[in-house]
């Protein structure tokens, strides 16, 4: 089938682009001292998972449990759930993936150990957990240096727990557009991960893993040599507002939605067949690839509004690739990646953790 | 079992409160000349469709093929695609739903008018076609008047086409936060609607169906006389934007995303499990239900920030309830509705349409 005759809207997956992306970060990361463990979030599918773990990925990231259960019934064996797991129910259900994954879990507050420690006692299963420290984005995490240790050693006394390092993800540095900034936000980042590193040495406590790092600013942490892992998941795509970050390497765009123009009646515009169901618009509206004169101006739910500038004009029924402008909530509207390659459709690929949000 | 042990994220339905707007909306519209078709771009639900029929909804609305065959399949008799549908093979599946349901579309140009006859014509059947007018939104729709007529007259001349009315929606008028201003902008709508039913009728054809209308202005087009069907669908769960726009008859909210506070490790701040994925926020961030002094004021993929006023603190692990800024989103992100009475769960409704975009 050719990318034209795909069904809209649609998720296309840029088979030559997306793998050049993963090449890239393999080739970047491999003399450095620093692994990847890259984030699910953003792919939520383990046919992804496994090319990144072909290439050197040493794990996954998730944020949420049901990520987990995908990944690791699709056969992903080394799992970090980045992120907070409140409630016994969720608890346990990750603790049920123990058999056949690797796992490790994060935290910020003593309640959360005692949960976790309950529920792998009662999985009976010694689960490695993180303390998450707040290098930044006041969001989850708590101060480093001393809170976080104390955390630390809570951890390591609790007999079905073992300390499994620190996640220090800076996430609104990601998005800060001057290259100087964001290196500066991460190496306050690095500064506060080491320091509390540190610490914990002073207190007889091994710090197995920092991690963190997004696409925006994983070269910053890896020149640190701080963090031992890189968190990244939206290089492997790119969107429209990673790519406003310039950073090398340099990555491609691979994820498109596949739109269809449903109408020209209204002069000077094209209404598309994808709106907020279709692409999200929380990072800014999307961009049309290869297609100057075009911008896409408005969404509403079913409809996107496209200008149309001097000698640009799409006919009706014709398919417009938009880059979505954030890419991770566009590959969580839909479950199936259609994968193209010059133009034909060579694969699909279950996105099988979409909607998984708990 | 009870609300508080559903996990998170979750879509709650409120019965009592969704059941108290449908009465309401049909109570209102008994003693009028105007017909509830409902629109289900919002609900994409045959259960919640189900229940506006037996209130007295003729039918319902669909934006795409793929919402009419899950409505059609749950046993709904009468859909109207308020929408272009461009593709053959779109059109092809329109068709197919023929033996089960009585259908209808849209067209705002002659491209689509010679698709849908020969969609129409390979199926052997005769569809309705309506001509949709651009009342305002400068979205889709031909210029009421003389354009819409040819239009029309186009489709009573194809042998296996039935000119079925004027689709005059005004999406964008829904949003006007001032009454009046609302009211000026659906008045224009109705002038423009009846100016063209009169041409029509000067050309020899009946104009059986008028449609459009939304939760933000149906009583303005119930009010003009002109307009035969009201499409609204948000009425029945209303979501924060259409609760900032007071309009009689009071609608409750019902539909409400259930969220986990899963940090609470930065002073002043309590971090949910709801953020882009579980909720939208293109028509802004969610409000909280019944908890003053708590304001969701920061969303990231999977995390929603929750600023606390005085006197206010949740405890982590502690379950809120969260109004969408827009309902619709917020629905096709969910497979499942929750439904709550009283505090208990009562049911679990397929959301059967969730990412039915094509």
């Amino acid at each position: 089938m050719r990318e034209e005759d795909v069904e809209t809207p649609a998720l296309l997956l840029d088979l030559d682009a997306f793998e050049h992306n993963l090449d890239t970060m393999a080739a970047f990361l491999a003399p450095t001292g620093a692994k990847l463990r890259a984030h699910a979030k953003t792919h939520k599918s383990a046919v992804v998972a496994m090319a990144q773990m072909r290439r050197g990925a040493i794990g996954q990231c998730v944020q949420k449990v049901g990520e987990a259960e995908a990944l690791a019934w699709g056969g992903i064996p080394d799992i970090l759930v980045s992120n907070e797991v409140v409630g016994p129910k969720k608890l346990a259900r990750l603790l049920a993936l123990s058999g056949i994954a690797k796992l490790a879990l994060c935290v910020d507050g003593l309640e959360q150990i005692a949960a976790a420690e309950a529920a792998a006692e009662a999985a009976n299963h010694r689960l490695s957990v993180l303390v998450e420290i707040d290098v930044g984005g006041a969001r989850c995490g708590v101060r480093p240096g001393p809170e976080a240790v104390a955390l630390a050693e809570r951890i390591a006394a609790s007999p079905h727990l073992r300390f499994g390092g620190l996640q220090a993800y800076h996430g609104s540095a990601q998005h800060i557009r001057g290259l100087e900034e964001r290196g500066a936000a991460i190496a306050q980042a690095a500064e506060d991960s080491r320091r509390t590193v540190e610490q914990l040495r002073q207190r007889g406590l091994d710090c197995p893993i920092v991690g963190g790092a997004g696409t925006g600013t994983f070269g910053f942490e890896v020149a640190s040599g701080i963090y031992t892992e890189i968190q990244a998941g939206s290089y492997a795509f790119m969107d429209a507002d990673y790519a406003r970050n310039t950073t090398p390497p340099p990555f491609r765009h691979s994820l498109f939605v596949l739109a269809t123009v449903m109408s020209r009646a209204v002069p000077g515009v094209a209404v598309v067949d994808a709106g907020h169901k279709a692409i999200p618009t929380d990072s800014g509206y999307p961009t049309l690839w290869e297609r100057p004169g075009l911008r896409y101006t408005g969404a509403s739910d079913e409809h996107g509004k496209i200008e149309i500038g001097d000698g640009a004009a799409p006919a009706l029924g014709e398919k417009l690739r938009l880059v979505p402008g954030h890419c991770d909530p566009a590959v969580d509207r839909y479950d199936w990646y259609v994968g193209v390659r010059k133009g034909r459709v060579e694969c699909l690929w279950p996105i099988a953790a979409r909607g998984a949000m708990q």
